[in-house]
């Protein structure tokens, strides 16, 4: 698949299924934990991360000069590419929100596809206004430069846990956001897909009245009567 | 009462209403931490347990065989009655969902009233879909799996800090999940209905400018007017 | 400004607004953490704190004469003036409800503008339904008697890991509730607003393209334009 | 017992002994968690408790006048009776140590009999050398002014997730400390004593060889051994 | 190796170099969290896991009549074999102690090896004095009963975030407990007998003041002269 | 003061006084929590921080070849330079040791002054022998490889929720580890000596009985007498 197919077909496919595959491939730890979204009816996003790595605030680093330094957030958002979902490593801090509705509106407005945080966001009204896809734990009041100081962007970073590298593909929607290994995204969406298909099936059987027995994993049988229907589906 | 009368009378009580009258027999430990519902607008139920025992994950016994042994969570399922409330105990785990859309599917199918635990589930979105009440703590992407070993069903477990014992009975509502002691239930039910009683008239003396002071608890005089206006309406 | 101003004034800022002005007077620890709307669409709320205390329960201290006692949250309800934002200090005890239905529905009628806590509440739907508006970490089942023995109103608390005076200012919207030391609020209410202002001037440059280098913060030539706007503006 | 006679008694009993008689009396929550000997070999204290109470700091309020105010640490300090148990509820906080070696050295010259704490301590090479007893969580290096603002002494205070009243009897040991309500305290001590010397025999009988079927709890049979001997020993 | 010579074996080996080899066979998850030593000095032990479960408290499980049932810890005392280590679930709560000095003193005079919990004990003291090897995470004073129900022995547990199963094997020293499933003994303490030699030499060259580069991990042409010196102390 | 002199200094002056200091300039946030000795004894260090980065283990990272890869722990060690204290980033995660005694033994040799880490260390004992002083939360088992993923070094790092810039200087005595940002170290180290003569005389007339009233802190007068005594002393 080309990358914008690939996009797509990760779109369409739920985090809990992508994480079933990447378990199959020896992958636990993908789930960025305390990622949820911040509105109700968010639609799930994909796209290559855009790290963001903030440490806890020191006072002798506070300063007003901080926001218009070289390596401000405000210069890390000019620096986004479209497409992107913006991954924020807060050091496990959740009591100050990184970005409010000035930031998210800038990154709506640059094509920035989503925003993942284990951490919190501020003014959640105002973000929620801005149309700005949001995963986080909490809404906190406190300004960014409250607790925390921003070091860097594009640099591997831990987000709920987990490791993300620049590029990695992340996939977020109800239950989560979660990682895919830039090496391993082609053949996880295509592996993806098809188990779908298979599980559309089987919820379809389930519906019917069927029990679990032989129907989930599928036993041989079953494997051959789902083959048989998906061929006919295809044909 | 016979036990659907206690199960319906249990099911029109407020779970806040029936951990004061456990309070009031001695028991503080009968609130499920951490079961909160998945959505908006669940109904309360209320059903005997049926209890699921999951382990912490350990990669010697992660075999897709296991998905198929005779102590899977399939056959659990498989063996869940008509009516009864699933609580499963995840030792603590929260970072991989117990069950996803197929299997609540079947529970459905199964006329299982309902499924708590203090751990995660997964495929939020499908699972909402199936009409299964869910109480949990999150919703989490990856496979149980991942993080889980099952190890049986319908053994004591501890969910959320608190024990439970097959056929105890489950309460679940907009405050989460209670459990009452199968000994207990009826006498519980009994003392809960007219507790509620009482409480409305309380709530409706409040609406109507009546100050606490001797009006909640009932003073002698209020109990009094209680007592009249209850022998009028009953009458 | 007059007291009355100073709190519609507070009423129509935001708490990410107001704490960045207290920021940059010095103070970072005044979001009260844990303090989430418990309902959807709760206006925000501003008015002195009335404190309440409560301690972890001592079987020896909860005694039935315990509700009827005259330093019982009951006697507390009936002390606190119209206006108010009631502040309850649960020595980090979330797993029982403080208050519930009646308890809420006479804070409603005695007009207190909110009840904001770390801990819980009982009886979600019934307190919804009282209409007040509450700030909680979770709702729960147990009555408070169970976990809680009050102590005592309008001595300084903890809420949140911040410090609470009587009288000090509560605000609390979507992002949770803070705290206005009651010497610092005139001026605080005052320069938020003109940075509320201003931040709707910057969001309206973004929401037209504009990016953020030189706007946020603004830079000489912006600060210019943006008083050249304002000086139109109000002209 | 006389009062003496009575901190003399709880001074020979293990904190373990003294849980068991107050779980039998209904008390289960009177162990202040997070409270361990600061070093190694500290005696068992027993006296009555002498409370302090911290709130979070609060930066309008952490000026260096606030050392030298009525209601400095040092004020509390300068009230201590001799023989007290200071107890210090940090409201959580353990990242910063409420004393250090002076005001540890001056409670000493006081004698007052112990410190105990769920926050932390600093300086902890001097404290030990002043010969103070302290229970604590853990020693931390930043002064008590970076992160708590002292508010009063011998009001009830919450300690470790236990409520603690001045004049309520405090025993510290290896175990850690104990909160003993003050109406309690006789009884306590004088069934202490004999529970100690019933688990002395039956700790005899065991490192005899005997097995703990009907030893511990004492079977009718073993009970009346044990009261033979128990007649023997004080006859 | 016999089963005896494989305890031996593992006796003398680090839970460290353990650890490295259960990691190489895809085992991650085998180290019990909160398992330290209770004394200063405690020799190493290893042997098959005898296990324990406690569930949440509920009072009215918590009676008297409790402590002489046939589920009793007495009566799971009474069973444990020679040579076996103890391992006790406790369901997370760690506010009360297990076990006394008695109960450990029984368990000494029975010849087992040692006690494993990320629970709490009571009475340190008592317990150092019986000399039974002990790793827990805490001493706290509360009896057992005051928390925790006993719900049964040799079935499979979860302790410290790890699933452990009658038989298993578990080795416990400075670095705390970890178990060792029952079908990989053999080859893990063959295997780790080798690492340690191997790490020796290392650590014998690092002392002699060796770089990393090439010797930990070994290269080629280290791993020759490993060989040989191997093979010369071996011939 | 010469850079050695400065180091000498802060050498002799507990993290007590220095986090004071600090705290007149203004920085809380400079102790490093969930850092205490491993072993005994450990006699204070002070040295320029050389940072360690470690992220959540992501099992497509975790090849045998990570060990040997640039990027490794070993060739961290052998870039330290003489006299300085080893800061490790874990990402909160302390249930697998970054280091063990091979490691520790090589730093040793390479005269690194200490090592610190909110995280944990592996085969205590071990280590302990090399002589290498330790600071950290815990010793485990599990070796890093099995949690985390080294990704560099002389990074800006967070450490106990605290951020250390390479070249920032650490302090680490019996409380704890502290970070003295390196542009501030000069004057920290002069008035910390000053400060600990001050506190020295204090403590002296403490332990003589007077009270704390005008003495700590320093009451006009009392300041006069202790420069009395200071130019006596110093003259």
């Amino acid at each position: 698949m080309s990358s914008p197919d690939v996009l797509a077909a990760l779109s369409s496919v739920t985090t809990a299924t992508l994480t079933t595959i990447l378990f199959k491939k020896g992958l636990r730890n993908v789930w960025l934990r305390g990622t949820a979204p911040l509105a109700a009816g968010q639609q799930r996003v994909a796209g290559p991360a855009f790290t963001l790595r903030f440490l806890p605030q020191r006072e002798d680093l506070a300063t007003p000069a901080a926001w218009s330094s070289p390596t401000s957030t405000r210069a890390a958002v000019e620096a986004m590419p479209a497409g992107c979902v913006v991954v924020a490593d807060t050091a496990g801090i959740a009591d100050a929100g990184i970005f409010g509705d000035i930031l998210c509106a800038r990154m709506r407005q640059r094509q920035v596809a989503g925003l993942v945080t284990a951490g919190a966001v501020r003014d959640r009204a105002g973000i929620v206004q801005t149309g700005l896809p949001v995963w986080c734990s909490a809404a906190a009041a406190p300004p960014a430069v409250a607790q925390l100081a921003f070091v860097g962007w594009q640099q591997p970073v831990a987000c709920g846990g987990v490791a993300v590298f620049p590029q990695d593909i992340i996939v977020a929607d109800e239950d989560g956001a979660i990682v895919i290994p830039a090496a391993l995204t082609g053949e996880v969406a295509a592996q993806a897909l098809e188990q779908e298909r298979t599980e559309a099936w089987i919820l379809d059987q389930v519906l019917q009245g069927a029990p679990l027995t032989g129907l989930y994993p599928l036993s041989p049988e079953n494997q051959a009567r789902y083959e048989a229907y998906s061929k006919g589906r295809d044909g």
